[in-house]
């Protein structure tokens, strides 16, 4: 069995496979409106949201133009702070649905600076929502999404949060930080295969939701709330990932969201020691650097194409690669979800005896 | 364990289930590759078609819209032929994305009439594409695809056809037929869990799509297009779901379509001659009745609601109940996939006790 750790899909526990593997039941019948909604009501609480919730049958991608499509309308203007691939994606997105976007983007490894979020924000009084990647993947860098928030509600402008990769895993108080819509995939820190997007949305995103006229049928929020109003969704729903997330948000609760945020804290400190040991540096400035992946730099000769292909192939471990122009660059650790200390030394001791065939050589 | 016979989902083979227990995997790694590679080819053949296919992350609906914003553009003049929920929902989908369409639309319980369609095109020679549904699964009717779509390709339209309940169960030639766009769900006659949309797209549906406008990102097939050349999906799939349908199709291959086309219609011969011989009357047109969902009028006192709460209760039985207009008028017979002979015969048997206690008085 190989070990996957790529920041998604993640490993899952053998409890949540197991519940992958039930027979269908009637996606409109009693049972499993009572596990929608007591899945629906789980994740509020890990969203440490009262907003209102829905689980959609997508990637996190999906989820992402949900949030896009629901709130605004073309001609919108729109803030984008992007530190990375994914915060430029979200970006190209908003525009392909026709919004006016201001990108404002950040040196990939490092997080976005509040202060010039400010300072766009003060330039261009017309811009509406400001979208905003909470964990870059492609980077490996967390944004102070508190102090980012701050700044955005200064401005009294809709706050829409790329959480795929942070949510249920680093600290993300929706509601504390404003979050008009937060979006998170199930194939990250929930420890659940890939199929479904959750999204939370606040008051204010309702009645940007009222006004927004961008077009929309299978992402329609106003629909999703209308069937949940009933127990369900729209659209047959992905029944297994509901049945397995039903599991891991037990397991989740079971374990406890603080101690969870604790735990990724600490196994990405030792995948950060780890990688440090060998000589190697960490590609995100380490302020900032995230606890749900490791992306590391290629110095010293080091190939990392070749790394992942020994590792793969001679240590049943596997890394990611790098994205957009990190391609070759560097690799990533991924460490979330259902993860801890003694997976990432598996990790560390296999990168020792894979290093040197990949081309490393450590300064002496 | 219930019996569960709802046109979908539809309960899977143990094969299917255990493959959906599967551990995850990189969805962008080699072992992956050769998995998606091999569903798009098994897909492509039971599609019965050599058009580009790819699989989407959604549920069936999904695909119905990426169907839609991928080959038109806002103001396109689009015929929509209805003959049931489904088909109203595919014209409304269009509508939303700003397609000026044209309602062509025949009583519940019969097929269209090839000629009026005929009429219709005559009548405005503005009309880009022809929305059709094949089965449509609210009132248990299959269209004669075969003759709409000679009718189609009579003016040169592009003929988009929801095939979500027929496609793997109901003939349906894709290449023959000229279906330009070619959308199903894997929680079908597929045998697999909900949460994949299979589309087809033809060499005219992709020149259409090079002039299209509609606004598209999740459900681009462009991107979709690319990332298959490099054996990936453009986002994380649901890695699962196809895990399961690489196991189903090869299971379907075996049994092979024609046999599985002709069980169909055998399993469906059989559910409409049981109803038949308890007193009741099927809602469709018999000429034009499914092979894959039976719809059962309530005549002679029967309340539909009672009779499924006695089944669900009494004899562990789910069967389907009628939508929108048909809520309390209909019960359905989901008979698709993992069905034979016997199956039918336990829900008539069970029909035959459950009747009386839902106010049901055969005539003498």
């Amino acid at each position: 069995m190989e070990e996957l750790r790529i920041p998604g899909p993640t490993p899952c526990p053998p409890e949540v496979l197991q519940a992958m593997a039930r027979q269908m039941i009637n996606h409109r019948g009693e049972e499993f409106q009572g596990i929608l909604m007591g899945v629906t009501d789980n994740l509020k609480q890990l969203f440490q949201t009262k907003n209102d919730l829905y689980i959609l049958t997508a990637s996190g991608t999906g989820g992402l133009e949900a949030a896009i499509v629901n709130v605004l309308s073309p001609d919108d203007k729109v803030l984008s702070v992007s530190i990375g691939a994914f915060g430029d994606r979200f970006a190209t997105m908003a525009e392909r649905f026709g919004a006016e976007v201001t990108r404002l983007s950040f040196e990939w490894g490092k997080p976005a600076d509040p202060d010039e979020v400010r300072r766009a924000l003060q330039k261009d009084s017309k811009i509406k929502a400001v979208l905003v990647t909470h964990n870059e993947t492609s980077t490996g860098v967390t944004n102070d999404l508190g102090a980012i928030s701050l700044v955005v509600k200064e401005f009294n402008k809709l706050l829409l949060v790329d959480a795929i990769s942070s949510l249920g895993s680093i600290n993300l108080p929706v509601d504390e930080w404003h979050c008009d819509i937060a979006v998170t995939g199930s194939q990250k820190g929930w420890m659940v295969p890939p199929g479904l997007a959750m999204i939370s949305v606040s008051q204010d995103a309702w009645q940007a939701y009222a006004e927004s006229k961008m077009p929309r049928f299978y992402w329609d929020i106003g629909q999703a709330k209308s069937y949940l109003e009933r127990n369900q969704t729209p659209w047959t729903p992905a029944v297994s990932v509901v049945f397995a997330l039903a599991v891991s948000l037990e397991m989740i609760l079971k374990e406890g969201l603080a101690e969870i945020v604790a735990r990724h804290a600490r196994v990405a400190q030792c995948a950060r020691e780890g990688v440090k040991s060998l000589g190697l540096s960490l590609f995100a400035d380490e302020d900032f650097a995230s606890n749900t992946v490791t992306a590391v730099d290629s110095t010293n000769g080091l190939d990392p194409k070749k790394l992942l292909q020994v590792l793969r192939e001679k240590h049943q471990i596997v890394l990611g690669g790098g994205q957009q122009k990190l391609d070759g660059r560097i690799f990533r650790i991924g460490h979330l979800g259902w993860v801890n200390e003694s997976d990432i030394e598996k990790v560390i001791t296999a990168l020792k005896v894979a290093l040197p065939e990949a081309g490393f050589v450590a300064a002496r």
